[in-house]
């Protein structure tokens, strides 16, 4: 028996996982280890940035309204009364045709309004002249300007990098809110897959997508539970899934979804009680990328093939887990490039096609890695991005017009378009 | 005395760091372990891919030569005389109307030369009836077409990310020959600082600076040694660094660059027999930025602003780290952008404006992520590239086309361009 299995578009399959989605729990984590990791808290200006006004130049302090009508041929002296350096603070006001000597972030002295760069004096004994006249608020950082106390200036739900880390760091965040990281388990499945330290023997192949799972899964800070290699097996299979899912948020196979005699993933699933969400995706390569609920948990299964299964990966289970996370931004980054060239094959599922995009002189262009079938490892190697193809199409020619997902980004994108 | 330094362009700041650089040993690591770092082999193809003639589909194998002439009239029936899983190995040939039941990713038995995909046959008791001829090779993966034995896949130099690690694993690698890690060491200087744990106190800040950069160097993948906070004192903050070039390949200061009066590194570089290679950047911010060697160490002296600390770090120091870890493209990825916003202050120097990019019905718009001050520590966290806007024009309108530097990506580029 031949089973048929009902294709739906890939945006309503990414929409069926993400409706499954419940948040993990927050966890406070060091400042120290914090880059990587999802906000679970807004930053809020905890005070006012600059803190305090500030010089924005190694220079003097002094009062503006004293610089009125200085020239070359007009120079006004100003007597200096004290330093500051970055850090200390003046106990006494600037007064009429005083300054302060005063360094790059240092407090402004009470009565000062201006900074004088230092290149702009000449130096006298117990001061400086200046040649020309200052407007209030010159070389000067206000507190505030940056940002207000109270102020909400990144919200939860973002991935925290280093931009964010020094954010973290001027209000005082020692710890902050971070979503707790999901545990994920991994199983690849096929009697023809060898582990990479065995000799090649005929009819087999090394299992290359156990690997390259966990090392998606590193890309997004996660340590997988990774479960081995089996055999096409249907009652250990059966078993050791089982057990995986006691301990695991989503458990992810490779292998066994196909319509093979030996391709068990359905069965599994029916003996675990696991809802289907859908079996068969209008895509190539992954059109089977199978993807199930048993409670809170989701199971993906993803291709044996290795470009199906990378790009499974990337479409369903890395939002998946992003949205877990408490992100806003789960999809893969996407642009628009020039197809770099022909791509004639006929379209009746979308395709993505790992390509490698450049900056050239015609702005960006993307090509084909290299050898497409989905079972060509060589080509996610060389590819840097996932070219989208959409379905409808007799084929696309060099020049064309063609969405792009960026592969390997910290920043992501809220809404899945492509 | 006003010091008065030369400023030099940017590319050939960048080519002078570049010029030192001397490549860490090798080592070997786990494939477990090894995403992230920077391949130092090539990866060569140890047998063919696919490794023997496969199955591209589920179906059955059978002489192509027997299909000749077979329609929705003339059905030819073939007999099944055993069944071909993946990984398995069938002993006997395939004969005249004879066909082995054969799973995706199988080997093809002696004599069989086409696939007959399951969908297209109509199941009798014993074999089954073909209303289609078949053409040699249909539905067959052959031997050798990703790649052939010894052919070099991947280039040494090249950052492993989840599909290299794909390729290692099919090709046995169960270790990899990587770059080391160089030890890097980070001290932020200035009186002015507190920790990140300590109550705000009138004229001073928290250092955002050395977590920041501790995250920059993380999304490298290299741990930093801390040396912590120290105020402007010239006796001290020179003990700890030649205390710390003892125990580090790469030396990280931040703040001290400028000209005011605590600004001792210059003083600090001199008293540790250290050369500078320029401590003048025709850029903004981080125009003071200082990079200067000893022996074999480089040290990296970053301005105190954080914008402009952040940015000696991506245009410098990121670089120089990864071209020590033999990477072949070590600069920040770029590409074209319209600008979302006029931006009409002069610019005597290059700037690199912390900006926010995003795919638009326009194509890739790029705008200042806020205030744009070499203070503004916010528009770091809310940025995810650096615009760039080259010197010699009197500002930049909207929809102009910039170039945009794209941070937090795996990926690089080969020459530095803008």
């Amino acid at each position: 028996m031949i089973e048929r299995r009902s294709p739906i578009p890939v945006s309503q399959a990414i929409q069926y996982v993400m409706d499954q989605i419940k948040p993990l729990p927050i966890e406070k984590t060091n400042l120290s280890k914090a880059n990587g990791r999802i906000l679970r808290e807004p930053i809020v200006a905890s005070h006012a940035v600059p803190p305090f006004n500030r010089s924005a130049y190694d220079g003097y302090a002094i009062r503006s309204k004293d610089t009125k009508g200085a020239s070359v041929h007009h120079p006004i002296s100003f007597r200096v009364i004290g330093e500051i350096g970055a850090g200390t603070v003046p106990n006494v006001p600037v007064g009429k045709h005083e300054a302060y000597r005063i360094m790059t972030g240092a407090i402004l002295p009470e009565q000062a309004d201006a900074i004088v760069m230092l290149e702009k004096t000449t130096k006298m004994i117990d001061g400086f002249k200046l040649q020309e006249p200052l407007q209030a608020g010159d070389h000067v950082s206000f507190k505030g300007e940056d940002a207000e106390r109270g102020e909400v200036l990144i919200k939860s739900g973002t991935k925290i990098h280093p931009g964010t880390i020094a954010l973290l760091a001027t209000f005082g965040y020692a710890e902050v809110d971070v979503s707790t990281k999901p545990v994920v388990g991994l199983l690849a499945t096929g009697t023809e897959l060898l582990d990479v330290t065995e000799q090649l023997q005929l009819g087999k192949i090394r299992n290359s997508n156990g690997p390259m799972v966990q090392a998606q899964l590193n890309r997004l800070g996660i340590e997988c539970h990774y479960y081995g290699v089996m055999s096409d097996n249907l009652q250990k299979c059966t078993e050791v899934m089982a057990q995986a899912l006691q301990e695991t948020d989503i458990l992810i196979t490779t292998g066994g979804v196909s319509v093979g005699d030996y391709d068990y993933l359905p069965a599994i699933y029916d003996r675990l009680g696991a809802e289907v969400l859908f079996d068969k995706v209008m895509m190539r390569p992954g059109s089977v990328t199978t993807v199930a609920t048993k409670g809170d948990k989701l199971l993906f299964g993803l291709s044996g093939n290795p470009s199906a299964c990378f790009t499974g990966f990337e479409l369903f289970t890395r939002p998946a887990i992003l949205t877990m996370m408490g992100s806003n931004e789960p999809y893969l980054p996407s642009i628009e490039a020039q197809l770099g060239e022909d791509f004639i094959k006929k379209n009746p599922f979308t395709r993505f096609i790992r390509g490698v995009w450049e900056m050239t002189e015609q702005g960006v262009v993307a090509k084909p890695a290299g050898f497409n079938k989905s079972n060509a490892v060589s080509s996610i190697a060389r590819g840097n991005c996932l070219i989208v193809l959409p379905s409808g199409s007799s084929g696309y020619e060099k020049g064309m017009r063609v969405g792009i997902l960026l592969l390997g980004m910290e920043q992501g994108e809220a809404v899945w378009r492509l």
